[in-house]
């Protein structure tokens, strides 16, 4: 618990980066996607499958390239998602180095992870709604933290024994009205002309951040390891601290570009 | 190959949906994408892997809904993408029933197939452009034929041995300058104003055209199927057949809507 505190603290640091935006939140945002590729890649390895780092490497670089040169053009990405399918197809003409799951497993890695991530970059570049990146973490860990002291409270009905045996039903419901307080609070401080959109945006980014961690349970449960790696100590590697966010990070951005830059839905 | 030309013959008719594109166009790629996944899902199953059918045509038609409602929404199929990458990992909870590698094959089923086959819709879409569909298929089948008989007459060198026995370097080179040369004429009959665009799209498509045929093969080579299915005799399934086209359809769709829409650099 002790070393859990103190490399919390010792990452409060990135939180700068966050505030800063621009550049900084996309070099932070690059180094997340790199070694949480990494350590996902390194996971499918335990498992007999040879995801391509390389084919990696080149394809966050060229997602950040472009979104350098054209901010948040959207068919620039979705042509993106398209070669990163093109591109991890072609590992498998190598047939004797790679099989079809090593292909698969790279695209997944590249999409789940790196693009999911890189959307923290979208939402910092909203304009007039960039603050709502903070909303990313905000409903991540504000109901990692209220979802972990509820359950240890009254947690009693366990949610998902065979993926995360620690969490309640008690503890998921904690952790979603712990999303929905912060950012109602968050709202009322920093922008109060939608203290009710970051309501929502919280609540329900709150029951996404679950969703997140399970589905990296999941996939770590499958390939017989217990953390990603042991970069954080007391947390475990990048991807065991981050994702909640990875989940988080395009719903607070779909639902800010969509619902209230688009639709205008707005309260 | 009697069988062959009087399925391709008894396929024509489908021109007439191409030709007359909106919801009669959709309609024909709803069918290809639906019948396509089932048949890139049946053959997982011959791996072991078993994806979901019912997540995969819940979200073609969440695809297809959203965009009849808004069509050319880049960022609702962005969100499109980010919601099947999310809903198939719920497949994971059910640690029994599903493992990652089910979920996976669900993801890349859905982005692979039912995505790649909806660009075609895309193209339609993009008005003064929308006769480039036709370019699609231009450049996969002109390719084809050409590579066929060139790889015939003159075909020494072998392409890719262990997943594609039969193409050779002399067939590609004249898969390509067909793919070209029958862009070339089409553009000259129909859109003389960017006849060079139409050259470039068909050299280049022809290109991807191949790299798709042989992604179909290496996933067939693993699954340990000759065809994906038997319903176009002599040819197989509707992924042994439009294996071509899933590669173009995103081509065409971001060169004309990325360079020659938005960069407007046409020739």
């Amino acid at each position: 618990m002790k070393t859990r505190i103190i490399s919390a603290i010792c990452m409060l640091p990135l939180l700068i980066l966050l505030y800063l935006g621009g550049y900084f939140l996309a070099a932070l945002c690059i180094a997340i996607g790199f070694i949480g590729m990494r350590e996902f890649f390194n996971g499918f390895r335990h498992m007999g499958i040879n995801p391509s780092d390389r084919v990696g490497y080149v394809m966050l670089f060229i997602l950040y390239f472009i979104n350098g040169l054209w901010p948040t053009h959207h068919g620039l990405i979705l042509a993106w998602i398209v070669a990163v399918i093109m591109v991890c197809s072609l590992l498998m003409f190598d047939s004797k180095k790679h099989t079809p799951m090593d292909a698969m497993a790279t695209m997944v890695g590249l999409i789940y992870i790196v693009f999911f991530s890189f959307h923290v970059v979208l939402i910092d570049e909203t304009g007039g709604y960039s603050d709502m990146k903070w909303l990313v973490i905000i409903a991540a860990f504000g109901s990692d933290i209220f979802a972990y002291f509820t359950g240890k409270l009254l947690g009693k009905h366990k949610l998902c024994p065979n993926l995360s045996p620690h969490k309640t039903i008690e503890g998921l419901i904690g952790g979603l009205l712990g999303g929905g307080i912060c950012s109602l609070l968050f709202g009322f401080l920093i922008c109060p002309a939608y203290i009710g959109s970051c309501a929502v945006i919280g609540f329900f980014g709150a029951g996404i951040s679950v969703l997140g961690d399970l589905t990296a349970s999941a996939y770590k449960r499958k390939m017989g390891i217990k953390d990603y790696g042991n970069l954080i100590p007391g947390h475990g590697g990048i991807m065991d601290r981050f994702d909640s966010v990875l989940f988080t990070a395009p719903f607070v951005y779909y639902y800010t570009a969509i619902v209230m830059e688009h639709f205008q839905i707005i309260f």
